[in-house]
């Protein structure tokens, strides 16, 4: 049988697109949100709001896409929650600390509730135009019973294994060569510059030749014209990320020299102010070191 | 008057394809080359040879193909040679440092003799095809004049300014870059593989997702399989471009974190004899530190 | 009136040498351990045995030497303890993270017991011995108070200010510069050995010369000989006190590029199962690096 | 018989009290030098002054003290010095590479002069008070023959090895440790100051305890008190110092990763014109990338 009753936790800019694409396929979507204003808006489009996380958790299938660690500890930590679920899934879409997937998928396991990873790609109009990238891992059976609810929020959902882990594995790596292609991109552009090449030629041939697509054309020219402002993705959160990175590695005892670098190319953009622009702003620490114009 | 006799040194596996293409454009083309054999080849095609470097230095254009520093300072070693050349523009395509390009310059400057740096982007399959990518950079008048000879070897040419050297600034960036992606890669990998994730599956994830395009794709595939051989790109030769970045970036005093990470990983590889594997084997220094199955 | 009756926890390699010194020192000793054999060896030297944590609380002065933060949180988790403290102050000789140092910090003064952060320098023999260098931060009179007690256990007290944390902060920064020690005179005898120069020459040569003293004496030995085991210092805990260096340096923004490198050292000893040897044995992530022989 | 007639070369801040203590303990110096002003000083002292290079490698002994790679290359460019030199051997005490190591090596023994490398540890002061320490690499017989020269300069000879190389390796790797402890005390005294601990304080407890001896005390101080001027050792030497240990590990194939780090924060320092203050000046690109108070 297949699912059409839908818990949704978590409605901030990622999450309010993505519970929206799933009300405009049909499923009938209960929503719970700390802030009351995003739960208005989507029961305008059609969904219910859930008075607790109790009710949220007695749908058939229960998504949550919330911010960290920090937020999806404090969803789980009422022991009743999982002990009370009628749900039969949780699709966490969180990019988490590979340390908390482990204790997520325990605690799921202990209390008979199925555990699907499914963190995505994707800025908040990707998720509203339901074209997401979704990297989902856990039990076969689990993931083809929501593959309908994937199908309706991303363009294409990416397997990556029977360990929710693993799809957490996945997302860390990819934003850690996000992180990389910056930062490779701001020590480029800071040679090419010092040298007399104009670090906009340089972006354009690059994207023009060997680098085409959107990352290092986006951010080579955020990173080439110095242009930091609004946040895509604020700094704070990439040193985050980064960290994610560098602790999975520390758990396995895989040394990332370059995530070492970038942790400290970010703690040094920090240091100067700038947690709130968009994370290409770790460029600036780059122009630093070598006295470049600031 | 356009020009129509060209003189071509280095006939090397990206020389030979490069002086074809003009033969086939319809330029006169004279080549010398330290070994014989490519001569043969190229003559076989209608060029002539030369006797000697002083008869290929009295056509009007002098294009060279040379692997490296040493061996354009060979060439150029002879002070008779620019003293007594016709040429009127020599085009440098090599990799060379930037402390090369200055004195090559001011060499030419001195005996009047057109210079113009123009580096290449693409492999010698590339250079048979004609569709390299050329970064070139020199007086517009003498970028003029020797587009046809561009127009013949590349699918497309990147002006990077006036002076020679910002040409090879931007050659030695984009090695950097590439560089960048291999070692980021690798360490991606190996998170991946040590937390359960195949490789093949994040590098398939990530090439339709968020890296497009041959160089994520291509050494992804080499680094998530292991298959270093044959050598695309010579390790050792990877080293030397990682040096040249390094250099460039001394002279300039710009600190380049990643390029001192690389520096490091590419000499473990070739203390573990990989120097003459595909530079993608850079990625079995990182699984070395991590301890990872040979 | 100066403190007579002190309680005593944690009688590991390091506390039974400490509690000793201030049974010697006429000091009235109760004594709390997890496991019973230390309680028993510390009660034949005159100490008394306390039933639990509460009533070691009781006693005029509390001297605490636990492993880490996890064991220190374990003793602190109990909120009655504190609460019912008749103690006017409990010395921590941990060596504890900042963080750790800040909420230990509050929740004494939340509850009225003075707080004393006093980590030390030195290994078991030198506790044993009462040389140990004690490095001492908090209120000016609760350390005037105290001193008595440093004085027994100790050949000299470092005040380090006012603020607990200020001690562990010291702390921490000497942990961090022996293993930067370390980790240099590994690269040194590597570059040397490489170089047809014996390790145990260099060594000899620096510790008569420009690096008198025992850490690289010591140290020097050990990596020019690569003589690790039996540990001094295990492996594991050094990695766990470069991290305590580098979490302070983030929690601050400031970058520590030789602390990043170390993490990635010791991750990669770790990931050779190097744990438990000596931290110095570190020294092989940087042989293995160079292909020198194993 | 022993060595009475000594050339002298190279009267900088270290030769000229070289050259003084040799006339001291009796030896017959013929001096020379670039620039007049030193030779007077020497003669008057009871030195001779020798027309040319050649007239000092006529003496017995020749010794010289040049500031680097490219001062020793330009004595010893002359092919015929060599080829008409009465000297028995030539001990060059400068800090050179490795590369210029090997090829004095073979010059002097393709024309048949003995060599020896003697590189010392010691600023001006130090030479002038004749208490160097002398590294010094050669066959037996010819160290045997020069140590009353060495006897004479310092207050004692440290013998590495009977090939030259030798000794060049051990005084790179020394001045590789005494950056790495510049760089680790500067790391350890912004940690100490962003949490509070003045770095005074911290220095003072190092020197008193773990980190006895000149280089610590000095070295810290300077850090601490961010006292770079008059400099002690120009950082644009250190950087010098720096490449020479990275070069000779490119050599070997190893990896120096501290050694990487040290040279993009000297870089960076250079880039912030510190080039001609003391090197512990490089502690400033430290607290920069922290942002600590100019």
């Amino acid at each position: 049988m297949t699912v059409q009753k839908v818990g949704f936790v978590g409605l901030g800019a990622m999450g309010r697109g993505m519970a929206a694409n799933l009300l405009r396929a049909g499923f009938q979507v209960q929503v719970w949100n700390r802030s009351p204003e995003p739960v208005r808006a989507l029961t305008e489009q059609g969904a219910t709001a859930a008075a607790d996380l109790a009710e949220v958790f007695a749908n058939e299938v229960v998504v949550s896409m919330l911010p960290d660690d920090a937020t999806v500890d404090a969803v789980l930590h009422d022991p009743a929650l999982l002990a009370a679920a009628r749900a039969s899934v949780h699709v966490n879409m969180a990019t988490v600390s590979l340390e908390l997937a482990r204790r997520a998928t325990a605690l799921h396991a202990e209390h008979g509730v199925g555990y699907v990873a499914a963190p995505v790609l994707g800025r908040p109009m990707v998720a509203a135009a339901g074209e997401l990238n979704i990297l989902a891992a856990g039990p076969d059976a689990l993931l083809d019973r929501v593959e309908p609810l994937f199908a309706a929020m991303g363009r294409r959902t990416w397997r990556l294994g029977t360990e929710p882990l693993q799809a957490n594995t996945a997302k860390i790596s990819t934003n850690f060569l996000l992180a990389c292609a910056i930062e490779s991109l701001a020590e480029a552009c800071s040679l090419a510059e010092a040298n007399g090449v104009r670090p906009t030629d340089l972006v354009e041939m690059l994207t023009g030749t060997v680098f085409p697509g959107p990352i290092y054309s986006g951010y080579g020219a955020m990173v080439a014209e110095r242009r930091y402002d609004p946040a895509g993705f604020r700094l704070a959160l990439g040193l985050k990320d980064v960290n994610l990175a560098l602790a999975a590695g520390a758990e396995t005892h895989v040394p990332l020299p370059f995530g070492s670098v970038l942790r400290d190319a970010f703690l040094d953009a920090v240091a100067h102010g700038d947690a709130d622009r968009d994370w290409s702003a770790v460029a600036e620490a780059t122009r630093r070191r070598a006295g470049l114009p600031a």
